[in-house]
């Protein structure tokens, strides 16, 4: 029996607007930050998207071809982790602020930590 | 005369998926890193896109719209600025991490800042 493997980009390959465009979406920052809570690795059946199944498999798919998560099977269950030490590596902080931001609004929605202020002219 | 006044988010409006999409591309990536590198208000002539005007402007709304950044009119010409105060206080260190990310790989295009490593499993 042959294992399935998933391909993933090396590190040297992530490129920043590939992360960020993986992070831009609303039930992909939920995958990010239920792995960064969880702190390891998280089977896809572990976290509730409230999408189709195909489009929870897409969602997982451009972030691993982003680089921002590993997967690995596991018989027949997908394991999923956060490729942490590459992020890190490569952009100091970024992971983190995103992560941060996710966890204190609750939500990972929308960001309200304090009153409106018009924008600087 | 009537100044024409561009739309901005208020800040409680600026949601984190919709600054993380504005930043997903390589020439607004390099506008953020302009404006970043100057340090206040710039116009849109000064930033060298190599994409047509129609182009240029479409970048330059996508990411006033998400909140990334001011656009005015002075003259003929609009001013941009950077919404640092509003993006610092709502995702800490998003908008930092970025612009070192940019700086120190010199394009903001490819981070190649190690040796290569396997992704974790």
């Amino acid at each position: 029996m042959t294992a399935r493997v998933l391909e993933h980009p090396p590190a040297e390959e992530i490129r920043l607007e590939e992360v960020l465009h993986a992070l831009a979406d609303p039930a992909r920052l939920e995958i990010v930050r239920f792995l960064a809570a969880a702190g390891g690795e998280v089977p896809c059946s572990a976290i509730d998207l409230a999408v189709s199944k195909s489009t929870t498999t897409h969602h997982y798919r451009v972030l691993r071809e982003a680089g921002v998560i590993s997967q690995v099977y596991r018989g027949t269950s997908k394991l999923n982790g956060l490729r942490r030490a590459d992020l890190d590596r490569l952009f100091p902080g970024l992971l983190d602020s995103v992560v941060n931001a996710l966890l204190s609004d609750g939500r990972g929605r929308r960001a309200d930590t304090g009153p409106a202020t018009p924008p600087t002219p």
